[in-house]
């Protein structure tokens, strides 16, 4: 297998993360895609993520799948002795799946558009609205205070233990940091539970 | 079970479509909100789903959950025995999740925005930025061009049979009409495509 991405970018880190976690990360050759430059935006590039972004996986026939959380589920079901972050009970699934979708609508996105509206690092392919960036920053600050407020009396952020929802929301905070949004120094349950994440060795791969 | 929803809104439609292709519409109770006259910003939702949005399946012992493709998930999950809308394999798992997330990224988050920033609908809950609101029905265009494409020689949206994914786009190219993007006369794979799906009984729930 083969996985297309972009070491220094939030969503190929997800991926690492989540494949770190599970002992998977020498089951794929990772090849760089230098997506400042607009290597993703080639024609060649395109014919494997018609959406033109990393990180796509691809397996050995050939066949690709792109959208971080789609390989990362991909994993999740090829490997499943291996430990798993997407749940195990029904109810478990839908918890995770509900978290991963808030944490992607009101922080991941806001996170992105926020650089790419407010820093035009996109210009080239996008048209930058810098009072659509504002706003997305507004939110992103919103949901971490509650992500805050949440974690009180919480280890993680739900099921109980280390899921991919916690892979998710880590990684959009360590990348929020080009937006120069951190987590404020009252908000010390979000501060407990980063550097709890931060402490697994999947976070630095 | 109760699903706290409103009928006339579009992703709790694709909740009730979902479930009445499993045959599961009768498990569940289904409870309106006025979102128009803002029942969903009670603290009394607010603690079922602090998003403030609907549906929310409330499970019997009080357990919420919110997110229309978390909601599918537990059904799917919950009811092995009914038809699989979110695939078998893991690459069809994979694929299906991929396409889930292109559509709602690209189809009915745009759309939402489109229509939100465009008109105002809740100016009491949001800013509208119109400029915005312009650029996500832009947006909005591009990607039915490209699913017209895609639908050229293909009957569903992916894993040659019905999917979860066919249900999302359904739903958001019907709802699309609010802020008066249609199919246009020359997308005739799109629209064989929405005449198809549109003739299951699942389309009039
Ligand atoms: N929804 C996608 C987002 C992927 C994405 O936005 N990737 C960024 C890097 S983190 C990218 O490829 N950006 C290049 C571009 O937008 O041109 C996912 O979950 O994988
Ligand atoms: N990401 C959510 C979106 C839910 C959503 O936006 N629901 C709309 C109705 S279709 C809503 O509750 N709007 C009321 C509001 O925004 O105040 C999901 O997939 O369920």
């Amino acid at each position: 297998m083969k996985i297309y991405e972009t070491s220094t970018a939030p969503n190929p880190r997800r991926v690492r993360m989540f494949m770190a976690e599970k002992g998977l990360l020498d089951k794929a050759r990772f090849e760089q895609v230098d997506i400042v430059k607009g290597e993703n935006l080639t024609p060649e590039f395109t014919a494997r993520n018609p959406m033109k972004k990393v990180p796509v996986l691809e397996l050995d026939d050939g066949t690709c799948i792109s959208e971080t959380l789609a390989i990362c589920r991909y994993f999740e079901e090829a490997y499943p002795d291996t430990p798993h972050l997407l749940g195990d009970t029904p109810l478990e699934k839908a918890q995770i799946e509900q978290w991963l979708r808030w944490i992607e609508f009101y922080l991941m996105q806001p996170t992105t558009m926020c650089f790419q509206h407010g820093t035009g690092y996109f210009r080239d392919r996008m048209k930058p609205i810098k009072e659509w960036g504002d706003e997305c920053g507004t939110q992103v600050q919103d949901f971490m205070m509650f992500l805050d407020e949440h974690l009180a009396d919480r280890d993680y952020i739900c099921c109980g233990r280390f899921t991919a929802a916690d892979i998710s929301a880590f990684v959009t905070i360590a990348f929020a940091r080009v937006v120069k949004i951190r987590i404020a120094p009252e908000q010390e349950h979000l501060q407990a539970w980063y550097d709890r994440i931060s402490a697994r060795p999947s976070a630095s791969v």
